[in-house]
Order: C-alpha cells, then structure tokens, then sequence
C-alpha cells in the first residue's frame, strides 16, 4: 500500500506523520518548531524529520499544513504572522531533502480535507470544516478538492463580516464572523454575562473568578439550569449560526464541520445549529438537509489532510 | 467560426441570440413569457425560438440561463417562484427540440460567466459579478468557471448576512446583503434620509414626491453637494463594499464587477468601493489589488454567458 508523509506546522511545535493511503497512521514525530530562526533552518529541521518518519521506505509524496497566507500552486508561504515568514519556498526546500512532490496548504485548510478524507466528512464530496479556537478557522471542501480561492487567497471564513460595525477584530475591522463565534468570543461574552447577573451560577463554576471562565462555563451551567448561561449560548449559537448559513448559502455545502475546544459539547452545540440551518438557509427544506457535526479526528486532521494533498 | 444560441428566461420576455465563438452576436429575439402557461409550454415556444434563430445553420449548443434554484449538472430547473416551476426538465426538453447539447445554469451566474468571458472580467480567472437590482443576484467564476455551489446550492452572495438581526429581508432572515446594497435599498436609504431632513435638495429633485425617488437621487445631489445626499451614499457604499471584502475575503476574486442599474454612476460608486476594499480586505496590500469595476455588456450578459455555457 503506498505510503505518505503529512507535516503540520505549527508555532511551538511541527508534527508528523507517516500514513498510508487508507488513512493508518504509520509513525508519529513531534519537534520543536523554534519559530525565531531563519527560514531555511526550520526548513532543514522538517526535512531531517520526514526522512526520520520514512525510515527508509519509500514514500509518493509529502503534504505540509502551514499557517498564513500559502500559494498552493508555487509551494510558497506568502507571509505568516507567527513564523516571520514571508514569500517563502517551502515546497522547494522540502522537495530537495525529500526527493518527492511535496505540496503546501494552509493548515486549516489541510485539516478540513483531512476531516473530509478520513473523518466526519467522509460520507460528503462538499463540506466545510469551522474551527472554533482563539479565532475561527475556515476550510472548504469543494467536489472532493480543496478550495484556496485564487492565489490561495481565499477561504477566509473567520473574517467574514457578519455584523457590519459590530465588534473589533484583531484584523482591524469590524463585526468579522471570529469575534462572535470564536471560543476566545464565547469566554468574552460569558464574561460579560457573569458581569450583569452576580447571581449567576456561572460564579460558582468558575470559583469566583472570570479569569477562570473558559468555553464549557457556560454550556456547563446552562445544563445545570441557570438562565443567565442559557441566554449566552443562545447568543452564542445565533451568532454562529448565521455564518454557518452563509457558508451554506455561498458553498452549498452538505456537510458543516465543527472543530476547535467548543465542539466537545456534541449535541448540545449541534442539535440547536442543525435546526436553526435547516430552517433558514435559502430554500429552506428543498434539497438534502443540511448536516452540523463536529470533527472526528482531533489533533491528527490537520497531518493527514496534509498527506492527502499529495494523495491521489 | 462555431456559433451557439443563448438563451436569457426573464418573467416576462425570453432573450435569445445567436453568437460565434469570439462573441459577436448574430441573431437577437425576444418572446413573451406567458409564465402562467405550464412548463411544456414555455418550454416549446423556447424550443421553436431557438429553431428560429438558428435559420437553419448549424449550431453547437444552447446555453440556458433561468432564474431560480437550477441543477446544472442534471440541466433541471428545481424551483422558480416567478415562472411556477418544479423539478423542469429544462435541458432534456430543450435538446429533444433543438438536436444538440443544452446547458442550464442560474441567470445571474450565467450573466457572471458573460461578463468574465465577453466583457468586463475578460482580464481575471477569476471574478465575481454583483448586480445591483430588486434584490442582489451574485454570480462566481473560479479559474474561468462558473462556480454554483454543491447541486446549484450556492453562489447566493445577496443573501449572505452582513449585519445579523438587522433589516427584515424578503427571503424570511434579518440583514441579508441585498437589504443593504440593492438599487431598492438604495430608495429605502434615500427616502428615510430626506424624512429626516426637509431641507435636502433630494426634495426638489424628487419634485416633492417620495414616489419619484430612484437608485440615481442620492448619487446626483451629493454631486450637486447636498450633505444629506453624500451620507446616503457613504453609508450605501460602506455596506457594499463589506458585502464585498466577504466575497473577496472567501473567493480570493481578482475583481469584483458591478452590474445592475446602480452601476451607471461609474467612477463615483467604484472609486470609493476599490479603496475601501483593497484597505479592508484580508491580507490587506499584499499580492494584487483587487479590482471594481462596471458591467461592461448590460441586457447581453446574460445571453453571452448562457452561449458560454456550452462553449469549449
């Protein structure tokens, strides 16, 4: 069975993988990413890792996962905030360690088609996967292949705005689908809740203390029966909703993916959002419902989507 | 030279023309819709008018463009509130008449693929249309094809929301695009405008009368220098071009073309729009600008890209 190697990318750490067609992971390495060094060491690191994972067998291909802004098409990291990277040609410098194609793709975007090839989108040709973590995370799936818009400059789901003049994003603008849907805004907006009822069980939760307030706060709570917690995942859930639809609106997608800390609470974050899609997506119930579940392969989809860019 | 027949499927006419392969039209018609007749019906006036414009001569397919939801893959038209129909066997009942290849895809999309093919989005790959009309029809050409979503689901840019529980939309949802950037909204905008200020110039253009308002009131009294006016339009074009930095920000589109009555203005909608986008779009100045510009083919957009459809 051919085998493949799938490298993720990220700030502290780059993992990888060595994985068969069928989506087996073979071999597993972790190393540290020292994202303050130039360019080409990192670069030399990762390579020195996927000879590592081989072992000497022959691989068809290597996939990287990296993020920021990445130039599919010539194997180049545009620019990255994280790794000071600019214009660099990843793809290249891997390709002459390896001896193999070596392909390049945002991370998010790797991990939604991971998600879609061997997780929760297996049943779907068209998917989108949300990851909701400090920001929000967009990949799309279109037909079975992944869609990076033109120049890789695309797929930016999180800085969608979804309220015009609402609240400030890190990107500088206004009211992006990120500062309502993210965990980071869930923690925010129980945080401001917990501020306008002291009376809340949310206090007790978080031991009196909001710097202890996270995502399960007020999900935990509300199953508990407090109403001060149930109103901020209903704000929540709106919120998240509305750019679930747009997606759907735009993708037509079959398939909406949930990924990232939030999406531990299962149904309880799901049946709501499958509901309020299905109800108010353009055309309404025409068509195959729309499907919200959330991801399957936790930390392996964004190295086994990588590797599956190489796949055939 | 190959010639094609493009048809356009309005509520009250059906546009068709005959065309060559480099876009020169050859033949026009228009026939009334009578969209009260069942589907066979119109359908078989169409066929008759496609015979017509041929003459006789050899043509290699017809291209159909229609409103509603239509599944080009299966050439049927799968709902259409204004014409009645559900689940139409548009292209087989086309192909029967005709002898040759049919395809069938949304009006606005098709109106989209015209104007990249034949007009104003002749330089991209890849490029969205946005037409300001009733509503906002959208259409996306990704790598020089028409983009219309998993099943025909998709693509539909005027109702994404931009201002979630903002202005009701006729689709049943709050803050859809087309509440805030339509010609109609414009009116909406303007008349609102002028009851909270009697003294506008608005008033005498409109001769006095809320009744006479249309989408050029605001633009040529902020030329004439009515600060009134010029807030209309500023705030007008703030939430276009939100709508927009979205579909740049998920399309990664090297231009944005705006067709629609509003377009007429030129210079003094698409100058504001491009700066405000390449200043606000994600990534911001990095790669390309992203262009805006006017339609360039008017009531022949949706002719050409319906011929389009079925050119190699």
């Amino acid at each position: 069975m051919k085998k493949y190697v799938g490298i993720d990318i990220g700030g502290t750490a780059v993992k990888g993988i060595l994985v068969s067609e069928d989506g087996t992971i073979l071999q597993k390495s972790s190393i540290p990413t020292l994202a303050t060094r130039p360019f080409e060491e990192v670069a030399a690191s990762i390579g020195e890792q996927i000879v590592s994972l081989t072992g000497g067998e022959r691989i068809e291909g290597v996939g990287v996962g990296c993020p920021g802004m990445v130039d599919g098409a010539h194997g180049v990291i545009v620019y990255n905030n994280n790794l000071y990277w600019k214009d660099a040609p990843l793809a290249d410098a891997l390709r002459q360690k390896a001896g193999v194609p070596v392909k390049v793709a945002n991370d998010a975007n790797a991990a939604c088609l991971g998600e879609c090839r061997f997780g929760a989108g297996q049943a779907y040709s068209d998917a989108a996967l949300i990851t909701l973590g400090t920001g929000v995370g967009g990949g799309i799936v279109i037909g079975g292949k992944l869609f990076e818009g033109c120049n890789g400059r695309g797929a930016e789901i999180g800085h969608m705005t979804i309220v015009a003049d609402g609240v400030p994003c890190t990107c500088g603008r206004k009211g992006c689908f990120e500062t309502y849907a993210s965990a980071t805004a869930l923690v925010r907006q129980t945080v401001f809740a917990m501020l306008t009822d002291r009376k809340s069980a949310m206090w007790d939760y978080a031991q009196g203390d909001l710097n202890k307030v996270d995502g399960k706060t007020s999900f935990e709570c509300a199953k508990a029966g407090d109403g001060t917690a149930q109103r901020v995942i209903d704000a929540y859930l709106h919120y998240l909703a509305e750019g679930i639809i747009n997606v759907v609106n735009i993708f037509g997608s079959q398939a909406v993916i949930l990924g990232g800390g939030v999406c531990a609470q299962g149904a309880a974050l799901t049946d709501p959002l499958k509901k309020y899609v299905n109800a108010n997506r353009y055309g309404g119930d025409r068509g195959e419902p729309t499907a919200v579940v959330t991801a399957k392969l936790g930390n392996d989809a964004g190295c086994l989507g990588a590797a599956s860019l190489v796949m055939a």
